[in-house]
């Protein structure tokens, strides 16, 4: 079993009008040290490592070798769009 | 300066529609490994540390020594809903 978390983040030369209005607020709610904000998501999956290594999704025997090659696969193919965002990973061994 | 990193995570307890849409997205891409998915927000904020110790949010001169109360503050007033999401946050000094 694997811990997975995946930060999606905007690039930097893409407008952020979300974390520009949450620095407004910030600013009026007297937050005024607040210089920018930028909003990405954070996503925690929970993956069995046991059906990393099929190609098909089918659970596979076999212990887990290419679960970093997972996880960059779902992330340019379904949580992050790679025009626009960028995205990092931190994979963890969990029992 | 610093920066802040803040993760809003939806609590334990709280059903996740938009984890449970994206495991199934992902299980019909052929990642059958992934178990579970929950959908969280991920904050990068640059403050100013020189404005950190007015109460009134204007620029003091005096450097800062409560940015964590700060952001904390930031987090139960604007960024989280602590009803149903925890957060925690990463604070760093930068130059």
């Amino acid at each position: 079993m694997y811990k997975v978390k995946v930060y999606v983040t905007l690039r930097e030369s893409i407008l952020d009008p979300q974390g520009k209005a949450i620095t407004g607020g910030l600013h009026k709610l007297g937050f005024g040290e607040v210089q920018d904000v930028r909003i990405g998501k954070y996503i925690e999956m929970t993956l069995d490592g046991c059906a990393c290594n099929s190609t098909d999704g089918k659970i596979a025997p076999t212990a887990c070798k290419n679960v970093e090659e997972r996880v960059k696969q779902m992330c340019a193919k379904l949580l992050a769009n790679e025009v626009m965002e960028d995205f990092r990973y931190e994979i963890e061994e969990i029992i």
